[in-house]
């Protein structure tokens, strides 16, 4: 190992270093993974990072990063356009893709409403939500707006604020339903959501 | 998100999660944060990999991954040439250095012996370094021999075999101590460490 600056070793472990879920100790043993064989996971990586720089990009309807804009979801002809989806980011959208759950469209907001962060709405894309259900043809008319936003003051704040700007709209506004999580152990819930899910319990 | 094979953002997720200490969901987030702000991270990481992946290769005497060949230690005048530290891998060697605690050179054996493993000695780098004592000049000739191998019992075999190997070269052979380690509680300790931690005390 050497120490002095500008060393290529260094550079990259710092660089990995950076990524979210890698601390200093581990990119270091990823970027020695790599420099034992370069050729079967550092230049397809080197490879791929230059290919998806060059070829991604927010999608200019919803948000979603996509190789094409708008993106595959906003192009999709069996996606329903009078339902959309309102996301935190797009980390949300894709969850929520995975779960194969939502068959309309989606609207990345970028965050959400913080008295402490210092977020107001013209910090997100609010407005292009308005305009967005506002400029819809008579065909493609939204129907319906879906709130996934967090379960956190903030995501609450944002959802109350999202559904007073829509009113009058004509479109309904609904939430994501709170419960006990799928396989989740009721002894390790917090209060709050037991609470929550014991309030809007169903019958069998 | 896209489904289709060849995506560049599925290919790029691919790669990362095959990093260690990255799953696909944490590879996921960090192709996501990577891909919000292309120019600071990502064009730089795939330039440092290309850049390292040209440049580094393994040491021809001791097996380090560096630059240089032969690398900075083994070049570095101010080491000691009699005193050569065994390690089992290239991350040994650099958490050694690391802790500014050698001042000799070292020797990457590439593994431990493991029977279990199949690994017998024509598999590491053992003939090497039985050559690189031999045949080192009166002036460089290896004095001592640390086994700073792994405290588990393919490690101890290992350095057995080591220690038999170098009877008779007039070369000390010494291990690393074992002991309680810094900031260690001694409740949360295993009773190997703490047997050998006893037997091992010294007066204060």
């Amino acid at each position: 190992m050497s120490d002095w600056p500008g060393d290529p070793i260094e550079q990259l472990v710092g660089l990995l270093a950076r990524l979210p879920g890698l601390g200093r100790r581990s990119a270091r043993r990823a970027a020695l993974k790599m420099l034992m064989q370069p050729d079967r996971v550092m230049l397809p990586l080197a490879a791929a990072l230059q290919a998806a720089a060059a070829a991604v990009q927010p999608c200019r309807i919803c948000g979603n990063l996509d190789t094409r804009n708008p993106c595959g979801i906003c192009r999709d002809p069996q996606r329903d356009r009078g339902l959309i989806c309102v996301v935190e980011g797009v980390a949300e959208l894709w969850a929520l893709e995975r779960a194969h759950a939502h068959r309309g469209l989606y609207h990345v907001l970028g965050g959400t409403l913080s008295a402490l962060g210092g977020v107001g709405p013209e910090d997100l894309a609010v407005q292009p939500l308005l305009a967005r259900i506002a400029g819809a043809g008579e065909a493609e008319r939204v129907e319906e707006v879906i709130l996934a936003l967090p379960a956190t003051v903030d995501g609450a704040t944002t959802a109350h604020y999202l559904s007073d700007r829509l009113v009058g709209s004509g479109v309904r506004v609904t939430r994501l339903a709170q419960g006990v999580p799928m396989g989740g152990a009721l002894d390790v819930l917090d209060e709050g959501t037991l609470a929550a899910a014991l309030k809007a319990r169903r019958d069998l």
